[in-house]
């Protein structure tokens, strides 16, 4: 086996938590127990890949630098998804390794720093096509004084009602490869434990002279895990969040839990608007082009029943068909 | 050859500059034109291996969290080392890459998060031992206020005269290992140009129950990049400074430039205090460990003359003698 798991937020920070460092070395503690029970099953040919969300860390970091910045210069969005790379990774390369020798097991967890290549022609970075809300609610008196310092942002209503319903939106272009493929390809071969396109992927595009270069955007980190694990080959691709399966008809009184569905039912269920935009609807895609792409396995659970989705107990399976 | 080249601060920041992403953009293209023309010399065999300093950087960072703590809680020390090698990695990453790929040379650079460890009874941890300064320059009241928040903090007078002329002081324990060794290893060995041991490395120490845990501590780079160089059996360290040569007698009038010196003749040097503690000193003591665990060459020069250096023309070059 060679398995993808994709990390949701609440694996490194819960929603009601400020996020500590002690806070989120807890959760990842947690985390790193499931992951090294996983671990302990695999044989010596198998591997593990990790990737993680990074939403409220880069989150909080941009307030952190904008709060600053009369003293120090803000970064740039890119190096913000890169630093946010360094602490998360850290923090699960630690905590797992931790796991992993109190099992006796002698396994190397690296995290790399990672970038994802994007179109400059992909449409979200079009007129006002951006799609993802970073940062705070902001009133609209707020988004007019940023819009002055900031002509070229782009503000969105996200919410319907009340006084704090505005958020800066950035691109969130599609991944087209992986950038550091091969030298990943190599290490997981090596038999290390690689911890890759955290946060969806510094996202970078080719410049007309050839040159990599750093955008303002967001990869979805599901879609971005998507092209790690055709890089390393993988065969099952396990995405965990806070739910244990994908629901048909999600909130309503005729809502149903999926425990297994094939592409083809998946792609109509998604045409239908069954999964959230911003939420189930990209798992669900990532998941359909990794079995087009010619994965075995995917699945959707929660990352507290990882090992019953990889037994096959519960979780959303999507299969061939 | 496998070369390790350790890049002092002003191959990513310059002194006079805020460190905009941009300005840190700019530098890190500079010494990535410079390093690929020494990876354009080498042969399919050789290797190089890149560590690098975060002193401007975390202390950016540092300031950032403080003057945000009132909403997000600030990162504890290790974890924003965690943070620099991300921010660093990759502008080192991509800028190295960019230029490589202009030469036609087809290399993976990947920076890795990387832990080094230390010993929690290292002297640098007991009482008011602790030497390394960081953040910014206070005043006495300021002192004070920050020690009523802090108890555990240690600040220190570290100029003589004028209103702030005091800093907070960290451990600056000495390097035993570099935790990611093994995986290193292979990445070099499989080709790839590893940037390892950032900052110094995250310092990290062996709890009573077999654990890693991060600390409050800054690990100088050259210290941490020689345990690097013998992790992957490097043959020539090269230190990359804003000097092209040590000096003897440094700042007096008979002061006098260093071509080539042994190790016995470099100890007797620092034993006499030729070279700053916070500065030349670490630099040389690096060298010294270098050559008696076996490595061929020791170089120490300015970044702009890296080629030059590692021809045998200038810089100061420490032989086993």
């Amino acid at each position: 086996m060679r398995l993808l798991v994709a990390l949701g937020g609440n694996a490194i920070k819960q929603a009601h938590e400020k996020g500590s460092t002690q806070e989120q070395f807890m959760n990842c503690k947690k985390t790193a127990v499931l992951l090294a029970q996983v671990v302990a099953k695999m044989g010596p040919e198998d591997r593990l890949i990790i990737t993680h969300g990074n939403g409220p860390q880069v989150g909080n970091l941009a307030v952190q630098q904008d709060l600053a910045k009369a003293v120090i210069p803000p970064q740039d969005m890119d190096v913000l998804g890169a630093m946010t790379q360094g602490q998360i990774g850290y923090m699960l390369q630690q905590t797992l390794d931790n796991q992993l020798r109190k099992l006796g097991l002698n396994k190397q967890v690296v995290a790399v720093v990672n970038r994802v290549l994007v179109s400059k022609d992909d449409p979200e970075f079009q007129g006002e096509n951006a799609s993802k809300p970073v940062g705070n609610f902001l009133t609209e008196a707020e988004v007019k004084e940023e819009k002055a310092k900031h002509p070229e942002y782009i503000f969105k209503k996200v919410k319907p009602t009340g006084d704090r319903c505005w958020r800066r939106v950035v691109p969130s272009p599609d991944p087209i490869a992986n950038v550091e493929a091969e030298a990943i390809r190599k290490m997981v071969d090596a038999g290390i434990i690689v911890i890759a396109s955290g946060g969806g992927g510094i996202p970078v595009i080719l410049n007309d002279n050839g040159n990599y270069r750093g955008v303002d955007a967001v990869i979805d980190k599901d879609l971005a895990g998507e092209k790690l694990a055709e890089v390393v080959n993988a065969d099952t691709f396990l995405i965990l969040t806070d739910v244990e399966k994908v629901k048909l008809n999600f909130g309503k009184p005729n809502e149903q839990e999926i425990s297994q569905m094939t592409v083809e039912e998946a792609k109509r269920y998604l045409g239908e608007g069954h999964f959230l935009a911003g939420s189930m609807g990209p798992k669900v895609k990532a998941c359909i082009r990794f079995l087009e792409w010619g994965g075995k396995r995917a699945i959707i659970s929660s990352l507290d029943k990882v090992t019953e989705a990889l037994e096959g107990k519960t979780g959303t399976h999507i299969v061939r068909g």
